[in-house]
């Protein structure tokens, strides 16, 4: 490796920021709900040759991820075996190979609120530098072909503004939800040389609620009309909107604040101009499900690549 | 049985509402998230007998709950196999003994609603009657000693008013956060037959977030100084809150539009005036998290012991 090169690197190195003056007064910082800690577990020997930080709700998707990541990387455990990191609690599932991480987050903005903050101060502690975090999700979708994977543009509320409101001490504070164009823009591309399937990218739309926060009529309350609901997707569909889905607005919140390169890439499972229930095979939706891990792992592949190149 | 007590009790019998005039037209309903569905599974016979459904965050927990409950209730497996109804999909766990069922719910608003709503359904599809439900969780308590079992009043957001604010097609509308009064009193009696831990009726704050949004000196990100922790806190201490979590107010809100009786009785793990962090040894948390469980079992014991004596 070239000294020169190595050091210039360096200096262009970009950490994970935690803004929290507090955190400094703790001897131990406990990260409860990953059952880790600093007093506890080697951080930085653990998580410190960590780049790149896969997320989904679910913990099954997250432990798939990481067996194909690892194939797909020439990094496969001979055994198959990829220990839940997190095994002490039942929270979230963690997963890791070489530089990637692959963590579960549950469902809607809380959930994945939670896992973030710890995350973040996880990535803090083990001195991570130029990390790039993608939510690799599932979705619904406006006037797409099922299966259609989207790359968030930008996320926006239910009334269409691309911000995120955080309350603290119960007071409303205002967030910005920006997303890595660059990065949103590589991962098209990626796509285009896949050519496995079709990628947009597009505004998605993050909701509180899965049923009457998303205009579904097949929830146990409804108290809208069909032209109701139709009327609400056109208008998100005339707002850019291309799919719904529940946790990229504090995502790309959070991601931003802590210096982290973000984007959000999700499968879209059905046409929610056509219907609200998720009637498809368990084949189909599996591999659509599939879709955003395979375009990640392309990009993980060309980064790692490239960055071996510049050695 | 004496049939005209049966004719009696019919008449009083209490169903679980649904309130959408759409789900008539549907086929079939699947219930995605649960890996349910009326067109695939016979819902009344499997739960058609369901009076107690108790719920929580961790699928752990509420494994554990049903074995406990199954020995109380002297209805254990042999084998003690406890199937996971839900085992289709990780997005929530569902456990049946008797006439209880026991179901995990991860962690929020967003979370447990997906559940409820599909929950609801659930007990509708399946001509459930007089069901109560009771959320069995973890908190952190204001002022109280850790280990001190919380029974709901009020449910209060972050302002400490008593309200839920569900985002309908982009609009907000308000929805009210009464339990069954009755039911938490009943449940305060019980704690005091079993006299092995303390156990008080109070207000509980529910939050969007755990770190900022309860005031937290230990997240990422924290902008605010300990005695602004202090006074927010105190204040809400002075609103009647013991303690703050994040799934009652959308519970009790959907849980009074059902016609359902529900309360909400969570441990504390720490009392949030003195701490933020989880610190406790595993075991005494473990202990901590089982004090609901028994509170609960004891009141479906003596239910199911009256209802008895009733025939």
């Amino acid at each position: 490796m070239d000294p020169k090169d190595n050091t210039s690197t360096a200096s262009c190195e970009s950490p994970v920021c935690v803004h929290n003056p507090h955190l400094d007064s703790l001897k131990d910082d406990i990260l409860y709900h990953f059952s880790l800690g600093t007093g506890t577990h080697n951080l930085p020997a653990m998580f410190g040759d960590v780049k790149f930080v896969c997320v989904g709700g679910s913990p099954w998707r997250m432990m798939s991820f990481i067996k194909y990541i690892a194939a797909e990387l020439r990094m496969e455990d001979p055994k198959s075996e990829y220990p839940n990191i997190c095994a002490g609690t039942d929270r979230y599932a963690m997963y890791k190979v070489g530089p990637v991480l692959s963590v579960s987050h549950g469902m809607g903005i809380p959930s994945i609120a939670i896992m973030l903050h710890e995350l973040i101060k996880l990535l803090h502690h083990s001195h991570c530098t130029d990390v790039t975090i993608i939510r690799i999700g599932t979705s619904g979708g406006i006037g797409l072909e099922p299966g259609t994977v989207v790359v968030t543009k930008q996320s926006v509320d239910a009334t269409f503004l691309p911000k995120f409101e955080q309350v603290i001490l119960g007071k409303t504070v205002v967030r910005n939800t920006d997303l890595d164009q660059s990065l949103a823009e590589e991962l098209l591309q990626c796509s285009k040389e896949l050519n496995q399937f079709e990628t947009v990218i597009g505004n998605t739309m993050c909701t509180l609620d899965f049923y009457e926060g998303q205009a579904r009529l097949d929830g146990a309350f409804c108290s809208y009309t069909e032209t109701d609901k139709q009327d609400f997707l056109n208008r998100a569909n005339e707002a850019g909107v291309c799919n719904i889905e529940m946790e990229s607005s504090v995502f790309a919140a959070m991601c931003k604040l802590s210096g982290l390169r973000a984007a959000v890439v999700c499968v879209t499972l059905l046409d929610r101009l056509k219907g609200d229930q998720l009637s498809s095979s368990s084949e189909v939706l599996h591999d659509y499900q599939h879709r955003p891990q395979v375009l990640v792992s392309c990009y993980i592949k060309k980064q790692l690549k490239a960055k071996a190149a510049r050695r």
